[in-house]
């Protein structure tokens, strides 16, 4: 018994072995259906083919790159504050060069950098009560009980010192509270009142800085490394241009804001975040190889925002006088230049060619489902290849439900 | 003859476009088989379209966005710092007030900003030589010998100088080696010792402190450009509220903290890591488009962690005074606030739509896989089907082999 | 009527409910097409099961990690500058000690660190007039005409005040434009110049400092969120090694440049871009669960790259003299480490499962073609087997038609 089931196994294994199944095809031979069929495949085919493999690069398995950026950005300035009094003002009047150490903060980023180009300056200032900016909220006050001592000024400067004076700065008549804080307060209006202001001072002339961008970009999966300044290239003097030198990697501040379409002169007043986008499109097949990175620039931040237009934040050069801390406060407004590395790398890889082309293939079969419709419904012989293409065969074990169903075959006809 | 040839080819292309070859179809009915069938192929129908094509949206071509952040921090908060032994503390001693360019360091990051909210301040070092902090690894000794001039404290402050000298700070008796410093070494305790510290100073009250987050994502497959403050709203003196007021771009740090199910005060005495979460889910397809960011927030750092707990690192301010250099040291505790961009944008692509019917076409498969078993192995007449489903076709030249398989064909039934 | 036509309508649907099609198949036995069919359908089963879904994960849905990455270096180095001249250098003269708030610049940023290893110290910089570098561009000059007043030297250090004077520093008898800027001019040699340098001064010797890598990984996909720390690990002392120690998130600088395959001396002295590479490869599946991370590293930039060639940035400290401005410039090289991270995480899912068994399902059909092109065209039988795949269906409507293919089809054998 166990050798006849073994035997039966092992024969059913080698019948399997040596049997192959293919469908069982009705040939029909008819132009209308034969050229419909065709035209349906060859546009599925085209499609899988022209668009999915070739444009698409069905054939290629894709990654995005890993960056990293560094840049140096080069060029100086000239501001020249003279107050109207006649005052001069402390450490930053007068003439005053400002060089890339003094204009980028902080000095390096990750991606990114800061080029400062208008600024409110509020020199020497040290701990000390004074009255708050009238313009803060909750301030004014006409006695003293409204300014309750120790009570922080909401988005203000200081802490309420529970006194209500005179405000300075030529709002004579208004009380406001008193505070402690880092006195003076700035006064938050740009370009810098009080002062003999030429040439727009202080904002600064840098539409003419460069800046040199080196980026490296990684694409792990393919072992591949690339950088946006080649070997042996002979950019060292160059300057970018959309045009004439697109893979120059030193890029005029101007150049970048022109071509992102903004005017450099309202842009640097307010400050504003522009994107250098560096766009990597490389294709890893040894035959068509290549990998250059592509330059364009647009800004990021909205010109017409309802909250804090433009870019600005504050920073301070702190020091020691007497045993006492001072600071310098800049309200820097300025360009934010974000690089922003976009792409992507592509190398033949079998897995998604076979699942483009295993889906191309089972996407034929809608070929097949919408000419059987026409041959089976549609065209005049529909009856006769109705009756071509099914074999009908009724379930054995119920010949009552035959009848019924044959009757319905019948009155279909 | 190459006439002949050539009708012969052309003929051949001919008939290839005017044929149609379609399945024979063995057309089966049964009440068991029918339902069974139809079964199965409307779940993988339901399948395909509800959850591929509808729920997971597989018509649509998907991008993960591209982002840039920006954000301001506002609030004001003080300090109180008294010496107990009476001598007052220098530069930032009695009331200070601390603002944020005081507290924020760097002054701007890319895509993320730190909030300082406890401290040690060890102002006046200056370069000099003063006994090791006892605490280090290495810096115990009872003679010279034992502190090899040159050779750095491994994980200390300086370079041993070769003497071995009394340790300072109450450490009496202790003997500590001597090493080239920035002096005094910094107490490496917090809260700072040796100070009435009124309210927990110098812990700073930053829990009422306000951070602008200003986001621009890109999807530079679709050219689409999104901003969290949108043009024309009303966000100007808002305040973030999961529920009242989800779009608010200013949110309290308290807030923060809170949604993220942490505890203020241990957070900011120890410091920590914080992810500001902004989720863009959109959806370009014309009819039904939407894209609108939405908050979470979660802490990145582990508040167990074994190595280094919490968050903090140094940073000095150096100044002069005749003529030698001098710096204070902050150790800087505090939050730091990550924002992380998740999401993507979704817009109607026909490949993906196409791989994926393709695919659920090829599924379809498996529904007359499963029902070709079920009638042709399990029903009562599939001997019947069987011979109605195959046609037999035995290799015309090798008579011998048709025997043999057919007795086993014989003996299975 | 409209009974009937209900009463028709209602039996189509039962019938199609109650009717399966399956396709007629032409069943050969033959050892050479059984063969060849059951190892073309072995070849792609084998390359679906264990190169798409063992292999490549194909039953798992991946996502790229979210990251976030704090940084923290250890180590202290001295410098000794002595002029040769016998004057002292002011402020960073003689031993100076270098710890983590004076060589991190700055202090924090988001995912990356810089290690100053090597500077160019300018102090006592303020502003006034000298002569402009004469290594700049356009700046030898023979009378005062050429050094138009008011234009910025290009790439250089200042703006023109109209005079030309002899240059300084030794350049005797060479004649420059004078400009306005922060004097005295940055000798840009390195090492600098006029100094006893022991020890290749002002070199640090940072090779033995060390970073500990705080690293947060988010997927929130699957909802998993993961720390290269890992709770209650005794990474306290460690320190990284690639065999011994792979998991340990302090790292020595040294062994960051050598696993690189780079030499820290020649690295240090003109600066450079390490990546330090975090993979995560992560199965979040139940039964293999497994996420942990791997470190390697490479350098990133280009060590012979014809602009710019290494890495270094200036940044200065700002103080006041008697109501003056001075700063001390840092010309800082040193080593900026990004810190990279890599990987994904994977967890079973049904939707990428099928769109690869749809797919391979329909790879599957190349097996039929194959074979039924060697059938049909190749094997000695064709014709036989021919006549009994195909059941030869012309239109009826087309009697003509048939004849001529007939013809061809006979013609054809």
């Amino acid at each position: 018994m166990a050798g006849n089931k073994e035997r039966g196994i092992c024969s059913a294994l080698t019948s399997a072995l040596f049997e192959y199944d293919t469908n069982k095809v009705v040939h029909i031979r008819s132009k209308t259906i034969g050229i419909t069929n065709r035209l349906v495949q060859f546009t599925i085919i085209c499609y899988v083919i022209v668009y999915v493999i070739i444009i698409k690069k069905g054939y290629q398995d894709t990654e995005k790159p890993y960056s990293s950026v560094t840049t140096k950005v080069k060029g100086t300035a000239l501001t020249n504050l003279t107050s109207t009094s006649g005052q001069s003002f402390p450490l930053y009047g007068g003439v005053h060069l400002w060089d890339s150490p003094d204009y980028i903060v902080p000095p390096e980023e990750n991606g990114a950098f800061f080029v400062m180009t208008n600024m409110i300056i509020t020199p020497n200032q040290t701990q000390g009560t004074c009255p708050e900016d009238p313009n803060e909220r909750d301030v004014n006050c006409t006695n003293d009980s409204e300014c309750l001592a120790g009570t922080p000024v909401e988005y203000g400067h200081g802490v309420r010192t529970g006194k209500c004076v005179l405000a300075d700065r030529g709002k004579a008549g208004l009380k406001v509270c008193q505070i402690y804080s880092w006195c003076p307060i700035e006064i938050d209006v740009v370009p810098m009142p009080d002062f003999n202001l030429t040439n727009g001072e202080p904002l600064l002339d840098t539409e003419n800085f460069t800046v040199l961008i080196k980026n490296n970009v990684q694409f792990p999966k393919f072992n591949e490394s690339k950088r946006n300044i080649q070997k042996g290239s002979k950019l060292k003097s160059c300057v970018y241009d959309p045009v004439t030198d697109p893979l120059c990697p030193i890029i005029k501040l101007g150049t970048i804001v022109k071509l992102a379409r903004e005017d450099y002169k309202s842009l640097a007043f307010q400050g504003g975040v522009m994107a250098i986008i560096i766009n990597w499109e490389c294709n890893f097949d040894p035959l068509t190889y290549s990998c250059q990175p592509e330059y364009s620039f647009r800004r990021l931040d909205d010109s017409e925002s309802p909250v804090a237009p433009g870019y600005n934040f504050r920073y301070a050069r702190f020091y020691e006088k007497d045993g006492k801390l001072y600071r310098t406060i800049f309200k820097a407004y300025g360009i934010r230049f974000v690089v922003l590395v976009y792409g992507q790398g592509g190398k033949f890889n079998i897995v998604p060619l076979l699942v483009n082309v295993g889906s191309g293939l089972a996407l034929l079969g809608i070929a097949t489902v919408f000419c059987d419709i026409v041959v089976l419904y549609v065209v005049k012989g529909k009856t006769y290849y109705r009756t071509q293409k099914y074999q009908y065969v009724h379930d054995p074990d119920h010949p009552t439900e035959e009848k019924s169903l044959l009757g319905r075959e019948i009155s279909d006809r």
